[in-house]
């Protein structure tokens, strides 16, 4: 049994606390962040009943799982993540377009133009790349962030970007909007730990084979730091089947709604890997409730430096954006 | 390379293209099955591109795969599967709804009747059960098909239900109007033949580990037999991730479509197992792309003799496909 | 809680048990097969304790799992599986070696003898080959079991081929000494259970994507049938690492051993579907404890029907069972 | 075609390449580290073959891989990487044992002299613990390594123990001999990189979702800053299959051993998660030709602060090396 103090408990709450948990004879442990301060109890047995009541105690959850702060047993309501004037987990869906990498700054002025035309609210575009190989581009570093934050002043669009390492966080905190953590880093839990003492908002994608517990544990190392603003993001999973990229586990996006507070979106870019499979990914996971898309474009996939063959081009962003668009209304929805 | 001729070809048609194959010196190994004649060359060059004049030839398809007569390159146009006045492939979305077992007289009258109301077009409901374990409820069998066949009567519904062996196939086509071939058994290609020669249309189901080109593989053995009536059904393969039954792939719905003119419908409740998220995976599918769906109904789940945690009631039912319908409307579709 | 009956309990014992359950207030439903009666209460408590000594009572079984026959709860000494004078089970590791499927006369009797001279105790071959393409060899049906029957005697090898479907199940048995029941039929249960009638050894593939659990509870439609030799092989699993055809499940070898008393074996040939895998993924099974090896051999894997890139020559065989005899020694084993 | 340059190539030499690869035409790539120059031509043809003979030039390598240095083509001699007096990837096999986590200065040195006692030649220990959850017990940080120091000094035994992040690899390099990336980490390349600069022995753990592929991309990473002295470690990787915690892929081992010159040890611990299964997937990991094992080892394991269910006793640790060095025996190799 976790008791969860509030974060404004005060240290005589919690002795309260400690003392009832002694008095029925119960062990007790303590764990304290900036996020939230947890009382741990091997027995609880109607204890924990009476210290739901107890001034400053938020929430008693029970059962084995690796989240807390993320649960909606701690907060019923949903969470809305604010980026600038974009906001995650309202009626209003948020469209993310942009290159994988940013590669030259004709590149990036002209892919965010056409994403903002097409409707997109936020523009992505990567700096710094986890790539599998040493060998293979890496990403233009902080000359990329440069460019993102010139086009994002340009355009008006802020800018997601990822953050591959504790000590880049600063770095990229300073020309980014929001700060991603990649599928790669989903479990890099000093980096999880430094994007949430950063206290921007950040963009926390799945890893490729990481279960919705497991997920749901590493946004609580964000939410343990006193940073609420975590967007998550479904980008598929590695199954046996390699006809697609990954597979996209468009179920897991209902079933966090129901688990968590924090808004969920959804990558139908490195899903599928084929970006004639974008269209239809994208509508199925606003079908499903998703609040957001991630989308991959590039003003000629041929030629992209990186992930082209999951890249649409600019105007197939916006041919596929009708339809999402429709589906969206269909569930209550707008972009 | 397979040069695959017409149903209709002649045999003096087939003496043509193996001569002509003869003369640029390949070796042409033949097939012959109700559904085609198929002429393998080992080293094709340009005779493919003149053997595609020659009368009889339907169509030369190249590259490594396990399915031929079920591809997009043998026949472009969708293929419409008619199930008495029901038709899979068309505008029009089917529902099919049912309980996983046919469990009493009263059970299937009311679930049929329900969902008729609830707008399905056919009825399903399981006589002879696949059970993991032989200790668990194993079907109604005979019995079960009997009331099938009785409450379709009364209805109008069709029914389509599972059949499990090649000697229960003229049992089970005596009373369905279509029959299921189960994940289970979409490798079992004796039952497979034998449906495809019982002329009968069949719901073939995914394996949970069966990737696209298995899949498209085992339609063949149907379609091989000369029957061209196959739906496909997505219904969620077997990954790491246990929140959910299995993982809905949704994106094999669209990836499907590219490949073959066979119509694809999806199984929202074995593929989430659970049924809050009924709902949102049945939406996805249709966003998607699905031809229809296949959902788990009873009247009292926590009573059901199998898979009870999986199947809605029949007011949740009603309830999912509201969105479902605005869905489906807003990609073009209706139900 | 499950309470199995002897199979030579009388009714008026079965009879005591219901009393007794009934006395106590629990409802009990009846299972009867040739293997066993089980009775099935809800709620045992001490009833449980007090039925295990009734005259008649096999064993009491909880917890929630697919399988009873096969359990070491039901019986805990190993069950010794014979095929004429080979055994399965005991201390002596048993190989069997061939091709993968029956191609000529030639061929087999070439393959036959020259396994034998390598040590192997039975003959594999395949005549009803399951193919994911119906457009790809599917065996020489009858004759290749003739053939299998006729180089059996010749050599002294006991035979095992496989069978697809239950009709199939009385000419197999004619010509083979084992009945093989493949990966894809693992969950073909009217399958199973015409192998378990039949009275033939059976050799029963893991499916690529079956658990333990599932597993056992396909070997228990066997033994329900009053059929106790069953011999189970671990052959891959399917996964995302595509580096080998499937993954070897090395650990569920000595898993299977806690919790069943059937023996099992391993096949490094599908499990690697690489020749120069087979010999480590070989040595690696018999030293977690496997009782025996099923092997694919051709003697020019290069022109084999199906399967070739896996195959071993009869050399490679001959040379790679010299550290596999060395690894059985260093477990307390021998071929 | 990848032309890979030895470390010690000249500028002119570099020239020479570039100059021919102009001469015939070809676009080429240069990419510069410590550990390796690769020069990237797209359309080789038999350009590669003059290359070859060129002065400076070590390799030529073809293909689609994400590895180069860690390749048997850029090396075909065995890599031996020393930590102190112990060798790995020579005949003697290495074993590496102790607490998944350092608790006290107590169980900490009572581990140390038992599993010294039992043969083993390192010790294991996390002072920094990756945990899925925030409010599990995270690790004694430097303290732990300073337990670690010390006890490695009292006993003599080296030590590895993990590092999670670029900035603690100075810290952990001070105390420890042999830095671990875990398997979370695979892919955090900053890490890698900086793991690499510290010139210190790595152990690389593979991602539980990492492809031979990637794993060997991820080794590349460590090379190419000039640190030849990587160790792979195989410790399972995520399945279907819930029964144990992770599927040991023991084939990865001769298959790593085949493509890479890099050492590759085993980790039954963490692969099956359960003690019982520990014993039997050492030894299969050891006859499959791995060079090592790593064995979490606990004085009692239901008391430990982590992974408890996985780890052996010392006493068990003793007993299951006896049949592990009789296998390692039977392939030519001891502990």
């Amino acid at each position: 049994m976790i008791i969860v103090l509030d974060r404004g408990a005060t240290e005589s709450q919690l002795d309260e606390v400690l003392r009832e948990a002694s008095r029925s004879g119960q062990q007790a442990s303590v764990t304290r962040s900036k996020g939230a301060t947890l009382v741990r109890l091997d027995a609880p047995g109607d204890l924990a009943d009476r210290l739901r009541a107890f001034p400053g105690v938020r929430a008693t959850l029970s059962g084995n799982r690796s989240y807390v702060l993320s649960s909606r047993d701690y907060q019923e309501t949903d969470t809305l993540v604010r980026v600038r004037d974009v906001v995650f987990g309202g009626t209003k869906a948020v469209l993310i377009a942009g290159p994988c990498s940013v590669e030259t700054r004709d590149q990036i002025f002209t892919v965010a133009k056409a994403v903002k035309a097409a409707g997109a609210h936020m523009l992505r575009g990567g700096a710094f790349k986890p790539r599998t190989s040493p060998w293979s581009f890496q990403g233009l570093g902080e000359e990329g962030l440069k460019l993102l934050a010139e086009v994002s002043v340009e355009t008006g669009l802020p800018v997601v970007t990822e953050v591959m390492a504790p000590e880049q966080v600063d770095l990229v905190a300073r020309y980014a909007d929001m700060l991603q953590i990649g599928s790669r880093s989903v479990q890099n839990f000093p980096l999880l730990r430094a994007a949430g003492r950063s206290g921007k908002p950040v963009l926390l994608k799945r890893g490729m084979a990481t279960d919705v517990d497991e997920f749901l544990g590493a946004a609580d190392y964000i939410l343990a730091e006193g940073n609420p603003n975590v967007v998550l993001c479904e980008r598929g999973i590695r199954t046996f089947e390699t006809s697609t990229r990954f597979t996209l586990d468009v179920v897991a996006i209902p079933l966090l709604e129901k688990l968590t507070h924090l808004p969920v979106i959804a990558d139908p870019s490195h899903a599928t890997g084929l970006s004639h499979l974008v269209a239809p990914a994208a509508r199925a996971a606003i079908a499903a409730g998703a609040d957001g898309l991630l989308i991959e474009t590039h003003p000629d996939p041929r030629e992209a430096l990186s992930d082209g063959r999951q890249a649409v081009t600019m105007a197939e962003l916006d041919a596929l954006m009708g339809p999402v668009r429709a589906v969206a209304a269909a569930v209550g929805r707008s972009f």
